[in-house]
């Protein structure tokens, strides 16, 4: 039997950490962050800017250049690349730490062979987040996952396609045996959201109404891919984001009707500075 | 006859819900904005950007795809598509809650179109906010209306070519007259500005000139679009609407001797807050 | 003789009107912005915005159309058209109450060209501003100015190419001679700058050298035409252009190494505010 | 034997020099800033907004027509133009006092032809900024340096690839042989900055590992190229620039976790303020 740990502040302080004086960017992790067709730009913007804003070193948006632009315009401090170059998209891929598979990059087939791409170049080491149209993609195709450090970022309709497990049925236990197999940590997005890993159950008992609003999780798998690079216990990382999310959107609303999710992550870098680790 | 109703704070508390803790982005509406061509742009970014800061819960601009970049390079919240493309026009507007049609649409061939495809997705059950040049091709061509719940929100040259009656003779009684041959609520924007629903009138006694700018009235259609995806009640939520745009312009006017309609926008999170119902 | 009258604030509350409570964007002028090619487009976006933020009611750029989506990015409260086009370029400068022309128009065939059909269809009710690169078109081509309200904002070089008067030879009376062949308002920008209408020399004795950088010229170009659109006296609006200018960079400077022209441009409503008749 | 000057607060007070009255843009230099292709626009966009930022009179990015939108959209106070446009990188280059190359220039053929044309064209009076990948390719081809003021920027492994010194072995005495080789100013970016002029080391003993981030490069280098352009002792500019850019970022770093280079540039204004000379 699982017992349901409950996220607090801890675990905030357990994941940040104090940054060690002699570092560089590489000490922060490459993300790669894949998805934004000529629809959802907006998407893979926002994973991406929450990337940077986590304090991820080195952070690159695969998508459909129609993107590159407002981008940019946004946010020069990213890099960007066509996911339908191969060449780029190998390199890119193969170079990071974290790969943000999912926000904006749709269900068609140029999004599959995208995905297909993405998944024959991940290796054990890496860790990759899947989010989105990507879960989608899966759960219609019945894809093989590639063997590395998972995260599926479903909300519960995404989750019961994945898992087959209806709304109303998704237990733990239920989720549990679906998570086991996939063998990936699954963040199950929800009013109060549940994290399972391998070895236990969370619940994040904070976040708002003011958080529904588009965008929202694009940005929390852009955070999850920021802290995944940077952190070292991957658990932990996820945690500490899905956390910290929430959390900022709890402040912000204390004065706002609603927080849009550009709004969070340009909190980022303070919130984070207040709770980092002690030592 | 009808007595005429002056606007106040009430509107905003009887409107505007604390939000329930259960709830997500569905919860608050589906917005599709339709508009902007090649000159207009920036009027269906302010209505898409107002639905957004309004806290609707998913908003998508419908538009020249020339206005994609710009859209998104301030908004990465809001979806996009080319109005042109059939099928997606017709897979959002069917998905919409509400449909705000005409920020910088124009009055071209193309324009018609458009409208006229709209025109014929929209079922009784959607809300419709008609606004700028969608009001004058309706003028113009006569068009056959839909049957849904309709916004109309001329300015009173746009009002005297969509009703017939000359400025001059924009009575209560004559306006009324139209208002119910048209079969929806007309928002009558002037210095002070009179909504007509099925059963009052209503005056809006605040505002100040330093609104008078370009951009406002394509502001106040993403307002509207925002608040009745949102709001049940859907006279109190074009009521709110037209209430807060000025109302937040009066607070902003203190200190500026012009505001800018993306200066109105960007306080409504907070301005809501404040005026929340408070149960 | 002319006795050179020195600038203060008192300019201001002379030229900045409380606006009336019955008014419209209409009664706020309409202005047209014509400039920008494929290399200066920060120009005429600057110009722009510096009249948008003045509190013209109704602002168009005309320009290349490669800046259309920064202008918009940036401004969505602006309308833009492509310059290149005969039709628009017809009726929005025929439309308009005030034309700015110049900023990052160039000096090519195509520069020259657009220059000539605005200079075709100004009237004599109109205020025509002359600005950079426009300067240089009419002196080079010693072209035959329209009959409107003119204005000239040369710096010293381009006054001198302007007027034939060498920069050490540039003396008020030397300049007067030429102004009043030009038949039209001259800004003289220098470290001082110095206006001369048709019966006076104004000294404008504020201004540091913070503004010293690239694209302070297009903002104050704008500043006069959302002045002179607004306010009826053409002269005081020029004045209180220039001042106005000046004044909010002296602000800024206080706590500023360099003060960008876009940051005086947004400070306009405030200052605006601060400094209208008391009326 | 070379003593090691440790940089403080003196440097910037040497250098940065309260601006004459009687003065214009030109007096405040022109920048020149090569780089951005296809996938590194952010680079250019950062590297120009810090030189403008940093005061200089007349900056214009030679770039990929590709980021010109992105750039003004943030940036309309910069000039563009395309650097594979023989006749205007001729132009530009000629005219401008300081030239920055490399910042997200890249090492295909197309990088390379523009890194030898601006070679070509570089002059003994110029100061020529060598950052990024422009140092890659000198490294590779074994470019033959043009006489100029030269200043590289390069990281640890950028060093080891110019100089043929490995990273381990980087001391003070071999650094400084190359350094005479080249006969330019070295900044030796790691965790401790060194500056190698002709006759000194000095030792950048300020920064945060809150700057470990991508773009902080860039964002030297564009500083470096507007502190050039303004200030003449060509040795301390280059000291100014790189402390101020550490101290700024320390600053931040006393509330954020992560400092973004934006941030960075943009309180550029206000630093340079306090820290002028009290002459």
């Amino acid at each position: 039997m699982f017992l349901m740990q409950i996220l607090t502040d801890t675990i905030l302080n357990q994941t940040i950490r104090v940054r060690p004086a002699e570092s560089h960017k590489g000490t922060y992790g490459r993300v790669c962050l894949v998805g934004g067709n000529d629809h959802y730009g907006g998407a893979i913007i926002m994973a991406t800017e929450a990337s940077v804003y986590s304090g991820a070193g080195l952070n690159t948006a695969l998508t459909d250049p129609i993107n590159f632009t407002s981008l940019h315009a946004r946010l020069p401090e990213a890099m960007v690349a066509d996911f339908s170059n191969q060449a780029d998209l190998t390199s890119l891929v193969t170079a990071a730490n974290t790969i943000v598979i999912g926000p904006g990059l749709g269900t068609t087939d140029q999004s599959r062979q995208v995905l297909d791409a993405v998944f024959k170049l991940v290796t054990p080491a890496q860790t990759l987040i899947i989010d989105g149209s990507a879960i989608d993609l899966v759960a219609q195709n019945q894809l093989t996952l590639p063997v590395a450090h998972l995260v599926f970022t479903p909300h519960q309709m995404e989750w019961q396609r994945l898992s087959g497990i209806k709304i109303a049925d998704q237990t733990d236990d239920a989720n549990r045996v679906i998570r086991d197999q996939l063998n990936g940590t699954v963040v199950l997005k929800a009013h109060r959201t549940k994290i399972y890993t391998a070895s236990e159950i969370y619940l994040n008992s904070v976040g708002t109404p003011a958080q529904a609003t588009g965008g929202m999780g694009d940005t929390l798998a852009g955070m999850v891919g920021g802290f995944t690079a940077q952190f070292a216990d991957q658990d932990q990382a996820v945690l500490a984001a899905v956390y910290a999310h929430s959390r900022i959107a709890d402040e912000l609303a204390e004065q706002q009707y609603v927080v849009l999710p550009t709004q969070i992550m340009h909190e980022l870098p303070r919130f984070m500075k207040r709770h980092q680790a002690l030592e």
